[in-house]
């Protein structure tokens, strides 16, 4: 039999036509066609899906677990095509939903993969001159609100990063508008984020020799993506932030992660994600597509996520995934920094905590509250900095 | 107050909860942060969303529709940043559907819209010399299974194209893969289907002088994209299939679009697991990135949608929308050629119908049943064939 990959669907359908559906949903993810009409052995044989096992579902009387085995020459090792594969036609079908992926090592190995992973973040951010870099969860904020123009944005970002933030992103939403273009943009906050690293060089204390990046968000067709990627590289941005949902995941893959050239943070926008598994999409796929990190909404914010859910998605972007290095964990969405002990813990230090809106939220007070956020962060290594940081041993040679 | 588009939503909430619900979601379409911590007064007055409408809806005590104000100048006229706007954030809270989009006309004028619409969807496939083309629906075809080499999809392109049919596409799952690659299929399909039409330029009966043309499927990265789009202008390929949500719409927009020459076919897969109305994102939003036709599952197929849903989104694809060409509704998923009257008369003579495995399924007889499609479809003409084809009037200078 040829390779196969093991693709686990939730189907809404009665016990008694649960069997004809997961046939017909094997037809429609491989051939589309009715199979009484393929003719060539070789089809019948290697490309028709397979139903391999149907499980009631433990959560209703209606729902039942059904795992096809596909064919993986039909995904052509592309990661668009995957997606096609798995979810195509069938996201079109109300009652199915897809609940996981697990690819045959061979195919598994022709997948991007992270570039930089957990340890290029740690590398990108340590204190100037510090090898190895120091095992501690890290910190991201967000620039906002979108509508202010570069000059605001490039002195937020001077204070955020002067606090001690390790990663100051966009706020996914400023993307290359007019009241802050991308070229324009740039420049001016890697430069401020760049003077509040000379300046903790030179301070002492806790700050000193701390280095913040800067994440702006790539956005647009391929054009556009390969101007910004030249100013980005031009400029020395340390990082870089972008929605592979919005982007499509083939030119995240292709030119994005080839031609970043610094670790490459992934939000969830537009992810929809009701009907595909968070940990499969947000943990599996966005690290195999290539993020060195991903943004997920953390239980108790604004989104629904259980606490179950956010920590599957933490898992699946670190657990050991043939040779591809592991992407950090980005719990987001409405936190607040009287949580961080809570989530550090729940997650463990190879984390990095976003918080946003409730540090612009001190107002005048900003820049301390954002340095109790960044120094919070770094200490909570402490709960359990004796653990043995495997992940982190991988190579960043990518 | 600065240009604002209208977005229409259905939240799943509480009558005495709306209100702060409505509200909530605004800012997270917006600002994505506290509103008090908002100190830029441009910020506060242009940029915030702004609650318009919030009205029970007609389906259940539960659901309200709620339309809002969102700043135009954030989606920097990008369609990719435009979803993001609309649907980015708020597509990861399972209590949110998007519904609905108006753009003021400034910002409709600014999207790339089909660039042949159904006229040129006419005159592509209009016989030999025939001008102007004549005035009647169309037909559509898959090749399939995925699985054949590109000699057996070279055959039957052959056979579909000889019996009369329009449009012999790729079926969606045919991409770029190993046993049927695109640089080698696409020479060998395209060559079959001038064989045919050769044939047919030299007949007589119905068929004198019929054209078909082929639609491969476009796949992958930009650099791949780059190198089938290629291909398929040096093959002179009549059309061009891909999937707007698996490829992105930004890189649809702007390379497939700009760069493919011939009419655009957008194939809804991976679509699904969005909860936008399918009339949005079918009809209206694939249409505004630039397809020239939009194939959807029809009702009483494989598929969901129900004949409102069906009819809505062939409206949204051909109704005036600024300056806009119509794009061309494609009714799929499942279709019986037993049904074309009905689906013809349902949706009228500027549509095209695509059947594929009803077709396949008749074995010896493909050539027979597909000559049957191809003439039936055509002559299903006379249904309406004094209705003024006011959408045809539009040139094709794009």
């Amino acid at each position: 039999m040829s390779a196969r990959m093991s693709v686990r669907y939730r189907l809404q359908c009665s016990a008694d036509a649960i069997d004809a559906r997961a046939r017909a949903l094997a037809v429609e993810q491989s051939i589309e066609m009715p199979i009484e009409a393929v003719r060539d052995e070789r089809v019948r044989a290697q490309i028709v899906g397979e139903v391999v096992t149907i499980e009631p579902s433990a959560q209703r009387d209606d729902r039942f677990d059904v795992v096809l085995a596909l064919a993986v020459e039909t995904t052509g090792d592309e990661p668009g095509q995957m997606l096609n594969v798995v979810f195509g036609n069938c996201s079109l079908q109300p009652d199915v939903e897809l609940i996981d992926l697990e690819l045959p090592a061979a195919a598994l190995a022709k997948l991007p993969g992270p570039r930089f992973g957990i340890a290029g973040w740690r590398a990108a951010t340590s204190p100037s001159g510090a090898s190895p870099a120091p095992y501690r969860p890290l910190s991201c904020t967000a620039l906002k609100p979108q509508g202010l123009d570069a000059w605001a944005l490039a002195e937020l970002a001077y204070v955020l990063a002067r606090a001690g933030i390790d990663v100051v992103k966009d706020d996914h939403g400023i993307a290359d508008q007019a009241c802050a273009p991308f070229a324009q943009r740039v420049p001016l906050v890697q430069r401020a984020i760049e003077r509040a690293n000379r300046e903790k060089r030179d301070a002492s204390g806790s700050l000193a020799g701390h280095r913040s990046i800067y994440a702006p968000t790539l956005s647009g067709g391929p054009r556009r993506l390969a101007a910004q990627l030249a100013i980005a590289r031009a400029e020395g941005v340390g990082a870089l932030l972008c929605c592979p949902m919005i982007i499509g995941v083939p030119t995240f893959a292709e030119l994005v992660r080839a031609e970043a050239g610094v670790p490459l943070l992934a939000h969830p926008a537009f992810a929809g994600h009701l009907r595909i598994e968070p940990p499969l999409l947000l943990g599996r796929l966005f690290r195999l597509f290539g993020a060195d990190a991903t943004i997920f909404p953390n239980w108790g914010g604004r989104f629904g996520n259980t606490r179950a859910e956010c920590l599957a998605i933490a898992d699946r972007a670190r657990a050991p995934l043939g040779a591809h290095r592991p992407a950090l964990p980005v719990p987001a969405g409405g936190l607040r920094i009287e949580r961080i002990d809570e989530i550090v813990r729940a997650y463990g230090t190879d984390t990095m905590l976003l918080i946003g809106g409730d540090l612009l939220r001190a107002g005048d007070a900003l820049a301390e509250r954002a340095a109790r956020f960044a120094l919070q962060v770094a200490s909570a290594a402490s709960v359990d900095d004796e653990a043995v940081a495997v992940h982190d041993e991988r190579t960043s040679d990518g």
